[in-house]
């Protein structure tokens, strides 16, 4: 029985993923686990329990071959698969999202953006399509889109999150700052509300005081 | 001695705290663990645990008195001290930072706005403070400024940090896809890159698949 990948693992992997698609540019072919750990802020045996997670990948001893390594998150974690994404709500944050040109060559891309207000629709200049909410379902369906990202004020947010469900989304991202709940087991949610990072880092400051 | 609080409860303090805030605004003055893990996607016992924390909090059998209970959280992790924060980028992402208007009743200004583009400064319209990017660490001591967002591209990412820090700078949110690295013990960074996010999601559903 192969073993189940920690979610806290499945994180690290991914940011282990970027890391070696940085290093891959920078031309550096062999790296290891010290300096992985170095550049990650974890310790060398950490990254190697991460890695074994993976199955075979190489010599330890002398360093993992980079691009070997990155071939080997990428099928593992499936990053090869393009999937298409949605914004829904298109305020400064959402149209921000929206033509956020990092998304162009990172295997997503964002194929429609909603919002309540039809004159809003009307007034963003952008090469994605652009719907009212109550089409959310639809759109998501015939679009095939597989993660969304909620850019819409807190009341509104459940709703958003409602649709996307329901048109089989199974990702979201939540800037918004309220808790949403669901009871699809297959779909993951990552709350980003900046209010409550602050509140975190003010938290911290207060305590590392003590 | 006083235990110290581990870092996962204090994020789970500060959730707490805004659903706590939310709830006296719907006019409930009390509420059981029970009913705060659900709406919190916990169980009530760790709840519970993570209350304990904080000294005696009143009578766990009848439920908790929602205002003395958001009270002691605010209290503990000192979230009843206003806080300056800054933007470093003002592209698309940092000037709708900039402009959210939720920090306004949340405890947080915004009382300063970077870019290393003077074109850029002139063009934007806001209230807040705007100045060059060289000028960082000199402002961020003057303005007593303690959270930094940083919205700038990757490359321009541990450069700004840098000068965060040297200001003074004890919390820093970052935007960039950078890994920030700094060697002071008493900086937290959190990073919120919204296509790291895509891709954590990404491989979650590749797994529950398995």
């Amino acid at each position: 029985m192969r073993p189940r990948i920690p979610r806290p693992t499945i994180t690290r992997l991914c940011i282990l993923f970027r890391l070696l698609e940085d290093l891959l540019i920078e031309g550096k072919t062999r790296i290891s686990s010290t300096e992985l750990g170095t550049a990650l802020g974890v310790r060398p045996h950490s990254v190697r329990k991460d890695i074994n997670y993976l199955g075979e990948v190489g010599d330890i001893g002398s360093g993992y071959d980079t691009a070997r390594l990155r071939d080997r998150v990428r099928r593992k974690l499936g990053l090869d698969r393009r999937r298409n994404a949605c914004v829904v709500g298109l305020g400064r944050l959402g149209s921000a999202i929206l033509a956020y040109e990092r998304f162009a060559n990172s295997g997503y891309t964002i194929v429609a953006g909603f919002d309540s207000n039809i004159n809003k629709l009307e007034t963003i200049r952008t090469d994605i399509e652009l719907f009212e909410a109550y089409e959310i379902s639809d759109v998501v369906r015939r679009k095939n889109v597989e993660i969304g990202v909620i850019a819409v004020p807190a009341p509104a947010a459940q709703e958003a999150a409602d649709r996307l469900i329901e048109g089989g989304v199974r990702g979201i991202v939540n800037f918004s700052p309220a808790l949403i709940r669901h009871n699809v087991e297959t779909v993951n949610i990552t709350n980003m509300d900046i209010v409550r990072e602050f509140t975190i880092l003010s938290a911290h400051m207060t305590l590392d005081r003590e």
